[in-house]
């Protein structure tokens, strides 16, 4: 059964060890800010800096493992029709609509959709990390080392397919800002399999 | 007064508002993982999301504000001898001994320390983020996205100064990752003024 989420929404849900996760990108060029929190114990949740540091790369794609705070592994990318993820940037907010487009009365962005969404697990905003931010196309200038959020290079039904190697609770978007979606705001599509 | 960080060993302090603090590399191409948070609730953290983010690059340098998980500018790097410093990559732990050096009986590493140092403080081990890695030379292959963990650029007596904008706990370490160091572990010199 494939599941929609609304533009500028999120939601959280289980998903057990050996289940997969399948997340769509029904129209093309939107962005799926994604976290992962053991079902056990939610101050184990998923690490930008140790699965970036483990892979050795910035962009993670099939084969590569998402891991936790502690070390474990969450998550493994199974299937991947993109290849161009972010691990970066932090989910967009009130705080970056105000700060990076100036915005006078800003959206809760992804950061306040993914906190609602998973305030009935126990997990507090404060807990939230950098997200793994599916399709979003973040490049980096050898130069400069300015970091630019281009058009997502995902192209209608494209998805990426995750493995949970533990029992995860976990959070989905459809991202809010502007700069991520090439100005367009799109659902996201998600499946259970397994 | 300059206090001596001992090499693999790593430190915590208080840093009020409008105090500075100055991180030297005595030595020459060693490394100091760096944390903050805000002293009156530890739940507020330094966020390497958030701070590239609102930055749009990469290497942060002199000007530029470390931001907490709730968007408060925490420092402002004020000084900076050297110019290249890492945001993306975990402190090292016993874990990336095992996983990325493969060896069988790891060092605590950075991690290991920083939780001790701040412990006292009411900080857990799950709590500790990406640190701002003072003086390691990451490099991002623009083929490939390849993370390369190169010497230094710091030369003996480079030194980076930051300057709190809100009451902290800061931890500081002298890294304990061979590749961090150009495979010489070495002290690292602090110093807090104002």
């Amino acid at each position: 059964m494939t599941i929609e989420i609304a533009p500028r929404t999120g939601v959280a849900f289980r998903l057990n060890a050996g289940q997969r996760l399948r997340v769509i990108d029904p129209l093309g060029e939107q962005v799926s800010d994604m976290l992962a929190f053991a079902a056990g114990d939610v101050a184990e949740a998923i690490s930008s800096g140790r699965s970036l540091d483990y892979a050795s790369k910035l962009y993670l794609t099939t084969g590569d493992p998402l891991y936790s705070n502690r070390s474990n592994v969450m998550l493994r990318i199974v299937e991947d029709t993109v290849g161009r993820h972010d691990f970066l940037l932090t989910p967009c907010s009130k705080d970056t609509f105000r700060i990076i487009y100036g915005d006078t009365h800003p959206h809760r962005g992804c950061f306040g959709n993914l906190a609602e969404a998973l305030a009935p697990y126990g997990v507090t905003p404060d807990q939230i990390p950098t997200a793994f931010n599916i399709f979003m196309n973040v490049t980096v200038d050898p130069a400069t080392s300015a970091l630019k959020v281009e058009p997502p290079l995902s192209k209608a039904g494209d998805h990426i397919l995750l493995e949970a190697e533990m029992d995860l609770v976990v959070a989905l978007t459809a991202c809010s800002a502007l700069q991520s979606n090439n100005y367009a705001f799109k659902p996201i599509h998600y499946r259970i399999e397994g």
